[in-house]
This record gives structure tokens, C-alpha cells and sequence, in this order.
């Protein structure tokens, strides 16, 4: 079965950042499984089946990877899935504060699971999620952001206002 | 009378890292008061009443210490109550920059009265209010996380879904 | 013409630390666009046209200034205006990280025009809109913290509670 | 005796900002110890008979204070003057990660001694020792860096090179 | 062969922090390379020979891992050993500016080699080899700073002043 | 003569990071002096001479700049030039604090001179005149970090060990 790691995340829509962290996790890792959150409380503007549809498009060249949705604490799915590591991309120190803690109440709930972390390509480090979707909202031009193969979708959703 | 602190804050609930700040106040000043934010903007999950009542049972080994509520300007509170001092305690980075901030507004308000910071024992440095209410909600293991007196008490209040 | 600078903000309301930046802005750049953002998501706490009224006060002195609103990508309207410079004040590291990321997507969207940082005075670092409505919401002293020339308005709006 | 607190510092020289520190400490605790370190790693610019020559000059008008020197560990210092308390002054980001490590490293050497961080004043946030060094080096004005009573003492120090 | 994974330093001591890093990477890589830096510019206090015979005896219980010394650039040893992974523990701000900087230009120079972070252990967070050096300088109490198994040589060698 | 920007800097060598904030600068001000720091403090590795000579070869495509040597205040010499705006680069959070500090200082010593940020192209975010000459100086490949024109001539100093 070999080494598992997981990216957890909201993918609200997946990113040219993201997909950088996936692929270095891939060449690493022998399964990456990339685990989206469905945690309500983020309120995310894409339904989940619609960000599981985008990730799908944007990682069909990874061979390893497999993904899936959670909910509940990020531990009991790492468990489940037999995952040792938890990979985190980091961008910023505000990143960083709140990634470091949640990293330790992880290590302090699940001792056996270890919480890495890839500092973004720096040409990804000024992305996230929702500054793209801010530029797509006012019409702004998206390309380089997210990966090539949902650009069209992104701006049609917005066009059409239909996320889900 | 002595020297007075006050200890501000929404404990929400109260965590091992709140705990651990007003221990050690206890250990300087003759008095400690524990100042529990009615500020309804927070939106606290907790309703005052069940706070104090954590808050009382948590700390029944703390001989100098009161436990009042307030609203309004911090610094209104601290004078009514003949606090010299504010004590924050600091975890991180960002903590840091909120509190410094409030603390430099606190100072041009009153300038009479100091915000003093202490730094968190390390094995608290990942516990949150917040967090500890993720896990619990999620079923995860909160021992450890909060003081032992009121553990039952907030695993049954998950359970039920009662929060006042 | 010369050279033009835009200073962007939701000015919710317009504070000392805001007009410090402004001010200095004025004495490098010919012209200098104060930029009132019309963005809904921030829920402004006061109107837009209260907003620009309290901007037209309180720089009054300032011979070299256009007060306008905007909606939208902040880069089209500096490409509208002719503004080769957006500027920003910086007052902490967290301002610092999301600026930073600001910046860096606005050179991506738009290469010609450049973001400038302009660091608070020290006597305004811990100033912020925010804070200021606080202080004024709980009948705070807020001399010194915005100009002066709009003091008595805001206590008004506090005291009959309206903000438009 | 009362309550005691120790300012530890090199103090070469004492600034605005420390003085600041110290005057709020001594509104604080009945005994305020400001510790000058030997420690000769740091390579201090002025003797330390000259440092706390410039202290005396400095805090004449304080009446609850003591000034001694110290070397070896901070807390052994604390321990024999019967100090129960640390004061440190923080400035920045920078100062806080070192501090706040030393601090840790105090509470495990010596867990009945806090350490209390006091936010500096803004309007000295900008100051330290050595940037004073360095502007008095190239003759620039120190007025308001330092406390007035050193001021022609330094500007002398450094017209003649001397420094013990 | 499977995985490889380097963890470089200067070792100078070995503290217990290190000691957990490298202890984790144990658990999630099959080979461990600890690879003890000649670079003589850190002007390191305890010759390499000692360093690495420190090393040793606080990871004998390790039985997945190589010790070796490098110079020159880090990701030529890497790639020389085959470590498709290099890992370095964080501790806090600093650690992660000037790391985050590192692994970018690591990244640059050898795209094919990863970078990953782990945080501290908070029980650890304080510590750093330099910290612990200057306790056991001035005859503090280093245990449970250093891996148990060097406690004593490192006391001798402050009380002989003999480092090599 | 127009508006005059002042970019301070040790330039030891020049990178391609200090040529692209230079650039930018050019872009905006009419006149931008590009001032090269004499303080023997920084012990540079580069000779004053040859300092100035990369610089030359790396900006002979700017029209607008001046190349000048300095020594004592910064301000001093932004004053003898008439330039109004200093300009610094920003990379990183421990950048900001240290520029953060020095404008303010300067700021203090002479109002009428703005200091002007601007933040690093993320491609240069990990880049600094050290980083190349530790990758130079272990024979690392340095193409893409400073600019072409001067790469053999780097590449030649460290095989010759000659850097006057």
C-alpha cells in the first residue's frame, strides 16, 4: 500500500496553488488523497459536488491520487484512510499561525499522525481561493489561477451565477 | 485592598490556557478579577450564565479572585474596580498584533492604567476557546484541553445541544 | 497632468492615521484620488454619502485632491484615472501579510501600475475605523482619533443612531 | 518589601523608550530593579560604569527604584533580589520571538517567576539603543531619543571618542 | 531502498528538540540522513567530532538512520544520497522567514527535491542549541533540554571548557 | 527636474531582485539616485568599486538614474540630492520590522522625506545578495539571480578570489 499522505482543504474552487502542493505531495507520496472538507460552517460558494467535478478536471494527469469528501475531525479521517501524514501548503505568516496550531491540537489528538508543511512556489504566493474568486466576481482576468482545464467553467458559473 | 488585576475575556468557555494566565496572576496580585465580556457581537455560544458558572467551578482553589461581567470600554470596568493593571495572556503572532493594538488604544484612553502580557505555558500555545469547541463538536477527546471540573459538563452540553 | 496616486479605502469613517496617509500622499504626488470603495461585503457601518461627506470636511485643506467612489477591481479604476501608484498605509504585520498579497495579485492583474506602502505615523499606529466606532459606540472619548472637523458629527450619529 | 520587580537590559545607553518602561513599571510594583547586564558577549559601545552612570542621571526622580548589575542567568539575579517579576518592554515582532523564548526558558528554569511584557509607547516604538548609536555616530539629532539629562553627556562621548 | 529523507543542522548540541524532528521523520520515512553542517562561518562551539559523537549516543534507539557531515551546498548532498526530501523543524517566526527563503532557493537550485516542515513540539518550542549553551555557561540546570544520554559530557565540557 | 526617489542600498553584490524594484521606481519618478552605502560595519564582500561597476553594467538600459556613493545619515544625503521619496524593497516580515523601524527613525529626523515601499516581485521573494554569494561561493548555479550582464564576472571573483 505504501506511504499515504492527505491534503486536506475547501477547494472553493481548487488553484494553481493547490494543484502545485498535489503534485509535489504526488512525487513524495505513494497515495495522495486529496480530502475535501464539508464542513458547513465555511459557507463555500461552490457546492461540494461542484468543487469535487473541479479538482477532478484539474488532477486528471496524477496517477496516485484519490479524492474524497469529510466531515468531523480531519484525524478521524486520517485514520480511516491509514494516511501517516497530513500535507499543508504554507503562504504567509497568517497562514502559519493558524496552520501551526491546528497542526499541534492535531498532534495532541492523533500522536501517531504527522502534520507537514510545503511553502507555495513563490509565483502562487500571493493566490487563494478567495481572491480568485473576487477577481472572477468583478470580471477580472483569471488566467494562470486556476488550473487551465476550469477556466471556462469558473466563468461561466459566474456568468450564469450557477455554483452549484 | 492591594494591588488589583483584571483578567478580560469572553471564555467561551474557559480553556487550561485561561486557567493557567489567572493562576499565575493570582501568584503577583492581591487581587485578581476575572472580567467575563457581555459584548453580545461576539457571539458566544456559551450564555453568560453557564460561562460564570464554568468559570466558578473551574477556579474554587483561587482564594483571591472575583468573577464579574461587564460591558461597555474595558477601561471603565478597570477603574470602577480600582484595577491598576490588565493582564493579557499571548500566544501567537497574531494575538500579538490585535492585543498591542488595543492595548496602545487602552493606554490613550487611560493612561493611567498598564496592559501587562504573559505568555502562554507552551503546552497550551494550540488551545483556543474556538478549538476546543471544534473538537468537541466533533466528538473528539477534550481532556487535557480544559479544566477537568467542567469536563462532563461541556461533553453533555454537546450531547444535548444546550448551551445556556 | 503629472503624476497621479490613488489612496483607496472604505473610510468607514475616515480617521487621523487615514489622513496622515493622505496628507503625505499630497505632498509627493501631483494629484492625489481618494478612493471610496462602494463594496457591499464590508457592511459599512455609515452611508457612502456620509462617508464622502466626512472625507470633503476633513480635507478641505488639501488643494491637490479627488475624492471619488469606486466599485469593481481597484485596477480598473486606477486605469480609469491615469493613477501610476496605488497607495496604502501600513500599520501591523497582519495589515502587512494581506496587503502584500493585495499588491502582488494587482501586479499580476495590471503590471504598469505599482503599489506603494506608506508606514503610519507611530502617534496612529494603533488607530483604525473599527476601533474608533467602538470607542464611540460605548461613549468613548474619541478626540484625536479622527479629524476634528468631523468629531461632533460622528457623536451625533451615535447618539440618535444614524449613519446615513 | 512589597512586590518587586527587576528590568533587566544592557542599557547602552538608556533610551526614551526603556525610561518609559521603567516609569510605568515603578506605578506598578512597590520596588522596581533595573539589572544592567555584564554580560561582555554583547560587546556594550559604553563601560558599564558609564551605562549606569547614565541611568542615575536618568531616573533621579524615581524614588522606588533600585539599580544594580548583574551577570550569569537573569533568574538567579531575580531570585536573590526576591523579585517575582520580569519587566520587559517590547517593541516588534522580532523582539516578541526572542523574548518570548527566553521567557519560556525563564518560567522552566525558575517557575515561580513571571515574566510581564509592557507594550511600548507608539511614539517610541522606533527606538533602540543601537539605532540611537548609529544616528549619534553620524551626528545626527538624538533630542527626544534619549532622556534630556544624558543628552549633552553622549553627544560629548562621541565628539571625543570616549566611552568609559 | 525506498524513501529518503535529510535532516541538516549544526548540531551544536543536539537538543531534544532535534531529537523529536528527527524522531518523527523516523516514523514516516525509511531512512533518516542527519547531516551534521561543517560550514565553518557558524563558528560552531563544539568541534564536528564531538557534535556527531553527541549525536550518536542520543539516537542509538533510531535504527533507520545515517549520520554524515557535508559541506557546500545542502542539495548536492542531498541528491548525492538520493534524499528526495529534506525536513526541518520550526519553531517560530524567524525560523520561518529565513527557512521559508532557504527551501525557495533549494527549490530553485534542485526542483526535483522537496522541502517539508514539521512544527516543534510545544513542549520544545523554547529551545534552541544556543539557548541551552548559554544555561550550561552559567551552571543551569540543562535537563530535559538535551537528550539525557549527553547530559553529563555536556556539563563536563563546560566545567573542563573542553568542546572538542 | 522633476520628482527625485532615492534607492539606498549596500548592492553586494546587485541581484536581480534590487534591479527589479529599481526598475519600477524608474518607471514612476523622474529621477531615481540609486545610493550605495559605504559603511564599513556591513564589511562587504565587494569592494566599493566594484559595487558600483555591477551596477553600472546591470542598468545601462535605464535612462533615468544616477548612481552615487554615501556615508553617515541617509537623510543627509536625500536632503544634498533633493529627493523627496526614499524607496525600499520589502521581501519579508523580518524586512518590514527592521525598514519598519528605520523609516520611522528617519521620518523623525527629517519629516519632509517620505519613505516609499514596494513589494518584491514574488519571483525574487527568496533572493538576497547573501543567498547568491553562499550559492556562488559553494560553486552553485547563480543564472536568473543577478543580472546577466555581470554573472561572469561574479562567477570569475570566486574563482579568483578577488573582489576589489
Amino acid at each position: 500500500m505504501g506511504k499515504i499522505a492527505l491534503c486536506p482543504g475547501t477547494y472553493d474552487p481548487v488553484t494553481e496553488g493547490h494543484r502545485d502542493i498535489i503534485r509535489r505531495c504526488c512525487s513524495v507520496f505513494d497515495t495522495v488523497i486529496v480530502a475535501v472538507s464539508e464542513n458547513p460552517k465555511k459557507e463555500p460558494l461552490y457546492s461540494l459536488k461542484k468543487r469535487i467535478e473541479f479538482l477532478s478536471k484539474s488532477l486528471t494527469d496524477f496517477k496516485n491520487i484519490e479524492i474524497i469528501t469529510f466531515k468531523g475531525l480531519l484525524i478521524d479521517t486520517a485514520r480511516k484512510k491509514n494516511a501517516m501524514v497530513i500535507v499543508k501548503g504554507l503562504r504567509a505568516i497568517s497562514d502559519f499561525e493558524y496552520e501551526l496550531q491546528m497542526a499541534q491540537m492535531n498532534k495532541k489528538l492523533a500522536p501517531e499522525i504527522e502534520t507537514f508543511f510545503l511553502v507555495s512556489n513563490p509565483k502562487y504566493a500571493y493566490l487563494s481561493s478567495s481572491a480568485v474568486k473576487e477577481v472572477a466576481g468583478f470580471g477580472g482576468c483569471i488566467k494562470g489561477l486556476i488550473p487551465e482545464e476550469i477556466e471556462n467553467d469558473m466563468i461561466n458559473s459566474f456568468k450564469n451565477n450557477i455554483f452549484k
